[in-house]
């Protein structure tokens, strides 16, 4: 059959809707090094997939242990992607590039065009898709600025799931549109902390207009899950599974490149948890790590939660309250403070043990950016690409520009390419911040790692 | 040359980019009646382009003048379109089929893709684009919600053309999003009335916290045009012109319906100055009145501003202050009061003269909606299809939901078409409100129109 994808250098590349992958890539096998066990917080032993099947569905605890390298995607989910719509473009930032006056080539991968303005229903889709198939009655999890709350609840609306959703405090008071988005499409959400489980009381209790914070949210989620009848946890970064989920973007991109008959010189994004990052080039580093591309991965953090760059690589928790296991990747400590950043998705002290260990590995490179170089990026790109980034999306683009630029003092003709992983459409407050000269950057004075297991 | 673009039943159509037009389409030589001309405001005389060339960019005016049917769309703005993206997806909404259980097909023509998540771009980039080619310094217009205004100032930094627009005080006060949207695109954002005109001034002295309307930012635009450097005035809506803009989106769709081979039966949008439905709608009126197709037509307004069903197709000022031109159009007149409550778009006294004599010679049909139905189809949207429409693009949903359900009753397996001429996410605290049940409705209880001139 004749494949209507579509090439053209200037422009990018479109894939035609039938060659949308059918499988998700897991890379787990294909590292190199065995990735180190999640442990038990109270005995420290290693976990095994029945230690998860209270807390998750039963499916995704079967993705996060697979040592397989492909997953087939349910039809159901695959007819889901197609609507969102997938597959996404592969766009050429040529006035960009004719702005900065460099040779490079800048092409981006355009997650922004879902109903919610980022790639996370990549994962929520096929979680929200597999809780229902299982037959359960209710999914809850958190969200920070809101990015992966309303793709959950957009997704279990899709699959007909109720939802409730934990949002922190201070993202619910000075961001509403997420929370109006959340509630659009039928969920509950309780701003965090609250009095619905013992952790949001304790933290009531230090202070009744406490915060919140992303891991505190956590402990929430998974306290209530537990309470509550026949309901599981769906998490939205940094687990196996939700990176895996996110390869459709590297897979598109893959093929993206392929019709366009180019291999990328660097990919770069940002890294919240990881997963969007992850999802845009572990089918580049597959082919990497088999020597068949020598393309140059960096992944982009900000200064005030610099995990990759100032932090350590060691056993942590996942939660504030200690409830999650500890899980070995680069980590700021559970207990780092909300950093004071509009990167909203970028919170997290923690980063998916998968990259974490390319990280350690050299593999994959990071770096760090204060907030005001990234919206210094984001205006750039929005005055010559019209396009309004995310926060978030802002720091790959940070790195692309400097890149391009470094590129131009080099004469260099690289190819450059950035994960768009979202809009900044409900981010504009912090644009506004920007533009009156009144953002600034914030980055923490040093990082006091506890160490809760020796490393290995 | 093979082309690239996709059609299935059950998804929609995608063109291939090549295939995006090369030229618009003018409906006026093609009308049922010659369009009555503009009138000089004091003198009642009509008026040639020449009395439009101070105010308006050349190449405008020609087009508004234009006796030809086709317009060709330079290469600059060609690729401005590309970059849009365009052409833009028609997409099946078949989970809002399921969800109303009815036999007809429901198609929508998807316009929320582009940065500014409306259509106005395809009007916006021209009319920067011929601005900027006659050696323009400075574009002036006005904008109420902010869509226009976003759009524009988007397409004049594209282009690299200062701007400066003048947004009512109300919108601006209570959805700052558009208006930091604007400034990052580098405009200048003035609140209306405001002390920069003689017209501002009046409404300041009569009342320091004006909430302005529509009317009154255009009256200041035109005022500051007339008193600014090298400058004109780039109008939203209503010229013929802005209407030929737009009729890539039909241009496309028809395009589209032809590979998926299929003659829509009803095609349905909403209309505000009628730029958006003209668009979507004039190529077929094109065939229809050619009588190659028998398609229905139906324009959907809100109650609270019923141009077309509860006004008159007279003669009438296009700003609150009389110094724009007579026109004939639909019209609820240029002194109606700004609906108080009203959340849904859609606010001006009138309707651009084609589409007025359309419906008027009831080749188009109209149909009022309160706010109230409009946004409950639109959180079924939400809830079936995961797309949050705007407000504006929400009543003609509501029209095709209607349908839809009457084709339940009768086992008529219609096909039905509707413009989602944007999405609402800068829009979310309208959903707030319908969420908690707090959103009203209102209609004005009289419409006294004076008449200007005698109508022919």
């Amino acid at each position: 059959m004749q494949s209507h994808s579509y090439a053209d250098k200037n422009y990018g590349a479109l894939l035609d809707p039938e060659d949308l992958p059918r499988q998700w890539y897991n890379i787990v096998p294909d590292l190199p090094e065995k990735l180190e066990p999640m442990l038990n917080p109270h005995t420290h032993e290693a976990m095994g997939s029945k230690d998860f099947e209270a807390l998750f569905p039963k499916e995704l605890v079967k993705q996060q242990f697979s040592q397989e390298s492909w997953w087939d995607i349910p039809e159901q989910v695959w007819d889901a992607y197609r609507r969102l719509p997938r597959p996404s473009p592969l766009v050429r930032a040529k006035r960009l590039e004719e702005y900065l006056k460099t040779p490079a080539k800048i092409y981006y991968k355009a997650e922004q065009f879902t109903p919610v303005g980022s790639m996370k229903p990549n994962s929520a889709l096929p979680q929200a898709f597999y809780a229902k198939k299982q037959g359960l009655s209710l999914a809850i999890s958190e969200t920070g600025a809101g990015q992966w709350g309303s793709a959950l609840a957009m997704s279990c609306s899709w699959f007909r799931l109720p939802a409730r959703i934990y949002m922190v405090r201070v993202s619910s008071r000075q961001k509403p549109g997420r929370k109006i988005l959340m509630e659009t499409y039928g969920a509950q959400v309780i701003e965090s902390p609250s009095a619905n489980t013992k952790v949001g009381k304790r933290f009531l209790t230090e202070d009744p207009n406490h915060p919140g914070s992303l891991g505190i949210a956590i402990s929430e989620a998974i306290e209530d899950t537990f309470a509550s009848q026949n309901s599981r946890y769906l998490l939205a970064s940094a687990f196996n599974y939700a990176l895996g989920h996110q390869t459709i973007i590297g897979l598109e991109t893959l093929k993206q490149f392929e019709l366009l008959d180019i291999i990328p010189d660097v990919m770069c994004g940002c890294i919240g948890g990881g997963s969007n990052y992850s999802g845009f080039i572990y089918p580049f580093v597959r082919k990497k790590l088999r020597k068949k591309i020598d393309t140059e991965f960096v992944a982009c953090e900000p200064k005030a939660v610099p995990s990759t760059t100032k932090g350590q690589f060691t056993y942590d928790y996942a939660d504030t309250a200690e409830q999650t296991p500890l899980v070995k990747m680069y980590t700021v400590g559970h207990d780092f403070a909300n950093p004071p950043i509009h990167a909203g998705g970028l919170r997290y002290h923690g980063k998916a043990p998968s990259l974490s260990l390319l990280i350690h590995k050299k593999i994959v490179k990071s770096i760090a950016y204060p907030q005001t170089k990234v919206f210094e990026a984001a205006k750039i790109f929005a005055m010559t690409e019209g396009v309004i980034t995310a926060p978030e999306s802002s720091h790959g683009l940070r790195y692309a520009i400097d890149e391009a630029l470094r590129c131009k003092k080099t004469g260099e003709k690289k190819v450059i390419a950035f994960n768009n992983c979202g809009h900044g459409l409900l981010d504009l407050s912090a644009y506004d911040e920007y533009n009156k000269g009144k953002l600034v950057d914030w980055e923490p004075k040093e990082i006091a790692l506890k160490q809760y297991v020796t490393s290995n």
